[in-house]
């Protein structure tokens, strides 16, 4: 009916029923597709007194209207569901080739519903859906069960699926598809797991519509060289996300050692520079991508030459599975990031558990029997270790797998104090103390630690996205002023992830509605697009509203309050609990939130969010 | 007097007299230092009705505020004279270490007066100054000059030279410091030459005055790590300035074929990548410059083989001895790049003028007796061969060492339609139809076709310097809009070139005022700082009226605005005679100027320019 996206399949796994919904044409206005239909789905129909875990929960894959077509950056595909790590709002986002596969069958979505009495996959192929036994495959590593499907069922298939991390229901369990990409934080891979689902295979054949491609080759012509020349694209291009792990670092923005010290030698070692001299065979693009920020990577000596990895460890993970851990071996970083494919597992949740697991020991935490051994920072054998018992679920692995906060619970004596996690997920690769409104934004997501939805310290770093109104210069210090800005930048985030297009794709916003309406034909505006980010960000709040999620749940680790690095380019600084307290009243007086952080009710309606059903 | 710049040296060379100025402080007030400091001295001391070879013209050696302290990026000096290619203001810029030095003797710059008897050279070695005889080292190329000098004089000297090309007065010959950097348009090597100066070698040992080193260094170290991921800071740390070669082309902003193509395959080959991947052996910075985009060159294989240039080609030298040339090979690239550094000639006029040559003769505009041969496009043999005819005057190459335009009006026959200049400075190395606003900074540039002083291309590739109020989104193929930001540019870079400080030091302008101040002691404001360049900007232009510019020659050539390209990235644009009206008539009411590009008296009134006596 609207032509460029409209149709989404229901899947039912304990009742094997499938279904074919149309998308109501007022849903896409209000919610323009991806993360935004997904979250309306999600706050409509997902019951938030129920685990995350209970058959009742949904996981929803979805695409948008810009998925597969002329813009570039658009191969990636979102996947939401209530989170076993937060308890509230999960999501997860990946690149690849999935995404536009899916799309070519003619589904811009799929809910996946139930729970499957036995292992099962899911193979959507064109029009046909059928759901099939997937008994032989359990247990199987990712990339061994993506082998083993497109050679049942043939290599055009693309396929995103689940490790033994995932049917273990460890709860920082990702989802893995096309050799390598994840949809990594929040746990979507147990969600997949807790309902038997190992594998979803997708084929397709049809076009992706587009109303005016002509004019799309137009205006991709003339604005071509300013999406190739936009700084990062420069940098991802030839270095990937690790060519700014120098710049970072500068900062006192790279963690290390569990978040406890602000400068180490060891940098220099696993910088994007060196990786890329010593590992990079060569580069590799999602669908459609002029960018090609992928490395594909090979050890060339040592006990893991020979390790190839198509999608080579980026700055999140090289940071998460080194410099956390004071590991500066390039080669057990890569080795580590393969098992954590293998398994199935969330890099940086799997980084940061880690690293509490150590220091835990070191401070008589955990006994060596517990530990199962003498957790040292930096040892190949530990981290690799840990890796497999997590994977697996064995010893201290067992407790790991609940991720940072539920086993910081587990083994209290104040090790809640060194679990780094806002709301249950573990946080990412930016030290909060370099960047105090980055703090803010892992304060305030909706998905829990979140460096991505905003991406906060680019404006820090000073990047005005004037096209946003955004011309203030703010120092990455302060606190005042930010509050605001966030809120324009998150909702701004939502559009892109509704659409669905990578953050990564150098373009101003305000060629984005143009683009928008060329391709489906229906005129709109850059204010109209963050009206709907603002009420896809708010419809998100009020599912975790619903979960109980309050103000107090908006905040940081210990660590990031209250202990200042003694060198590095953090200076000293902390996110104090006043700093925190500044910025969330700014925060919420932005978006029209009261002060315990849930949206009054003039703010709903006038994003017509007021009614239960929206 | 006060403290932080306050002594000039004079120095006459007809007279040999040698006087010490002081600066007065409502002129350091007005003109900030630098290239405000020496339009001031030029505007009211040189004849703007003598020719530029005459001994009535001075030559400026400038220094800033800045230069040579703590505040990175400020190793650097202008040079400034009445240039013999314009016949108006001449002016260059050049890096390395001669800067601080000169600094360090206690003196701020340099006036040159009259004309030596015999070749000479000058040294201020601390507070003492001689003129020295400079017969024995006359027709020596640049490096040896330097070399030769430095074991005259010893190891710690850091010396200016002109090459044979300076010797004879070729008018766009260079100034050649620290091994191969280059002030290098305008003719300032020949200004020098007509004055019988070869060298200017300087040593010192001054601390250079800062009022509160202290809080420079903390705010410094609070802003560095913005500084060191600034765009492109890291691309030229990572590539230097050719990392941008690729980028360019893809908007067709490189020049080729003598602006006749706009895609070419040699492109690849002589690209950042390439050349980075080949020939660089190391990375190399100016004073206290934490982004180091000089390139440490060595050519490996064929007939070059063991040639080393410490400072290799940038950007604007790889286009214009490259593709401008249709040479795509790197190693004739860098020998040409020998061979202008050795006689002193600046690079991108040279490229321009073997260009027009070449094409001269592919329509038989010039003889093959005339040319001294078969002139083809990327011929290595053609292309040395010209360089060394223009640096000895000989054959064709003492017509080209005229400048394009001189040469064409010589040469005649329609081949003004084929000579890239404006003013009669040969144009850089980016394609105004790409960028019509760069095309109008070309045309109203104060010392003819200049890239550097606005540099709008980045402000119509997106980037929006909103500290100083620029927050449109320009499109680069439109013409409104673009006078009154290119204006705010210009005067901004007029700032930056009086300070003195490196235009790729990546902060944003709003930290500039308290990093004066904390310098200088001197309270100031970005508004006090830009009210200061819109008066140099102005003093320039009004030297440039009493030398009979006016709106006729803020032009383009002809190539510009009647032919588009088939191919590339212009997508067939061109500078129309239309086009350039309309912005024309938009920069001179932003700037208070009449129709005719006079500035009106309420505007010199408004910057306390209209006396005479500045």
């Amino acid at each position: 009916m609207y032509g460029y996206m409209g149709k989404l399949l229901r899947i039912n796994l304990s009742s094997r029923n499938v279904y074919e919904e149309e998308i109501r044409e007022d849903a896409l206005r209000k919610f323009i597709g991806g993360v935004g239909l997904a979250a309306k789905i999600i706050y409509n129909e997902v019951n938030p007194e129920k685990s995350a875990f209970d058959p009742e929960n949904k996981i929803v894959f979805m695409t948008g209207p810009l998925t597969g077509t002329l813009v570039p950056c658009t191969g990636r595909y979102v996947v939401c569901a209530k989170s076993p790590l937060t308890d509230a709002w999960g999501e997860a986002h990946s690149g690849g080739f999935w995404a536009c596969e899916l799309k070519r069958t003619g589904y811009d979505g799929l809910i996946i519903e139930g729970r499957s009495d036995k292992p099962a996959y899911v193979i959507v192929d064109g029009g046909e859906v059928r759901i099939e036994d997937a008994s032989y495959m359990w247990g199987l590593g990712c990339l061994e069960t993506e082998d083993l499907l497109r050679k049942d069922l043939g290599g055009d298939f693309k396929i995103a699926c689940i490790g033994p991390a995932g049917e273990r229901l460890v709860r920082f369990a990702a989802i893995i598809n096309d050799g390598g990409r994840a949809a990594g934080r929040c746990g979507m891979g147990a969600v997949m797991g807790s309902k038997n689902l190992k594998a979803i295979a997708v084929r397709g054949s049809r076009e992706i519509p587009m109303k005016d491609p002509d004019r799309i080759r137009a205006v991709l012509k003339r604005i071509y060289p300013q999406i190739m020349s936009f700084p990062t694209t420069q940098i991802y291009a030839s270095y990937g996300t690790s060519g700014e792990f120098l710049s970072f670092h500068e900062y006192g923005d790279v963690p290390i050692r569990n978040f406890t010290l602000g400068d180490w030698d060891g940098i220099e070692r696993i910088s994007g520079e060196v990786y890329n001299k010593l590992m990079v065979k060569a580069r590799r693009s999602c669908w459609n991508c002029p960018i090609a920020c992928w490395r594909y990577v090979e050890v060339n000596e040592g006990p893991y030459a020979g390790l190839i990895l198509k999608r080579g460890p980026e700055y999140e993970t090289l940071a998460a599975l080194g410099s956390l851990l004071l590991n500066d071996k390039l080669d057990v970083i890569v080795k580590a990031n393969y098992l954590c494919n293998h398994y199935g597992l969330d890099t940086i949740s799997t980084g940061v558990c880690i690293a509490f697991a150590i220091e835990c020991y070191e401070r008589g935490l955990i006994t060596r029997q517990e530990a199962g051994g003498d957790l040292k920072w930096g040892d190949p054998e530990i981290i690799l270790g840990l890796i497999e018992s997590i994977g697996e679920r064995k010893g201290l692995g067992s407790i790991l797998a609940e991720g940072v906060k539920r086993a910081s619970e587990r083994i209290g004596g104040g090790s809640e104090k060194l679990a780094m996690h806002v709301k249950g997920l573990e946080i990412p690769m930016h030290d909060p103390r370099a960047f105090k409104g980055m703090g803010l934004q892992y304060a305030v997501s909706n998905r829990g630690a979140c460096h991505l939805q905003g991406l906060f310290l680019r404006v820090e770093q000073g990047e005005r996205v004037t096209d946003l109104k955004i011309y203030e210069r703010l120092d990455r210090f302060e606190v005042k002023g930010k509050g605001k800005i966030l809120a324009i930048m998150q909702n701004w985030h939502e559009v892109l992830e509704s659409l669905v297009i990578c953050k990564f794709l150098g373009i101003p916003p305000g060629h984005i509605p143009g683009l928008y309406t060329l391709v489906t034909g229906i005129p709109t505006s850059l204010e109209d697009l963050l009206e709907a980010g603002e009420r896809i960000y708010n419809i998100k709040r009020m599912f975790n509203v619903k979960c109980g999620i309050r103000r107090r749940d908006d905040t940081l680790p210990y660590r990031i309050m209250h202990e200042g690095l003694k060198d590095g380019g953090t200076l000293g600084n902390i996110v104090s609990p006043k700093d925190l307290d500044v910025m969330l009243d700014e925060y919420y007086a932005a978006r029209g939130w009261d002060e315990n952080g849930i949206p009054r009710n003039e703010t709903l309606k006038r994003l017509n969010l007021i009614e239960n059903s929206v």
